[in-house]
């Protein structure tokens, strides 16, 4: 039998993250950090509640997760999250040395492909997982907030 | 008379705050955030005592100035830097819009720089300001521990 705990059943966990985010008017992204099959860290974006830039999703990840583990050192984790991470969370993931990122919808601007950010060599990426649900949530974000203004 | 607040001024209170991460065997580096000549925000590596690769003393000190502005916006500060920001914290410079980064001592290896991280357009940089002092508390943190080990 398959095991249930693929890439797609972690990012959907992401996805909910990313919906809190979005019901607290925030720019809905989300992540897990999963080890060994098991969720030892979940956050999702709350730069506007904390009034705080360093507030995404996946840094708040990356804290709770070296808390869970007592290192600071992600190696045997995975990084699930809704939006390519930006420049800043893919420097952070370099020190943590994080073992793989699995990433949603691309982000072609303020992304760390095209800008070229440098992982850490040991770091796996596997990028579009749920790319679709996880791109449309941020584009409604964004066209309910444009109207609102 | 010459006001006595200029980046010198500031970077030696950076400077105290590495010395304080130097106390506490953490790598050496400190940050002060500064706007209209006053430090609204100050900090230190702790990267080992919060186990956390998060906790520069950049990021740190950014997270306590916009607390102390009531807004996520550094466009008006400075971030003076015992050591050259990395891929990570000049990221979050991007975000932040911090007006002026002033830091000492090089980092070739990890450095943005060289790396290429994005900084904000309306970034200005200023490098090397009391840059021997600054390394020199570097090189002879790492050459203790080297021999403790």
């Amino acid at each position: 039998m398959e095991s249930p705990f693929n890439d797609t059943y972690f990012m959907k966990r992401a996805l909910q993250e990313a919906e809190m985010a979005f019901e607290k008017g925030e720019v809905p992204v989300g992540a897990v950090i999963v080890c060994k099959d098991q969720i030892i860290a979940r956050a999702h974006n709350l730069t506007e509640m904390l009034n705080d830039v360093t507030a995404h999703a996946e840094m708040q990840a990356f804290t709770a997760a070296a808390d869970f583990l007592g290192g600071k050192y992600l190696k045997d984790c995975t990084l699930y999250v809704t939006l390519e991470p930006c420049q800043m969370c893919a420097g952070a993931s370099y020190w943590a040395q994080i073992g793989k990122i699995v990433f949603g919808a691309r982000d072609d601007q303020r992304g760390y492909i095209n800008l070229e950010t440098k992982l850490h060599p040991k770091t796996k990426i596997v990028g579009g997982v749920l790319e679709e649900e996880c791109g449309k949530l941020l584009t409604r974000f964004f066209i309910e907030k444009r109207n609102l203004n």
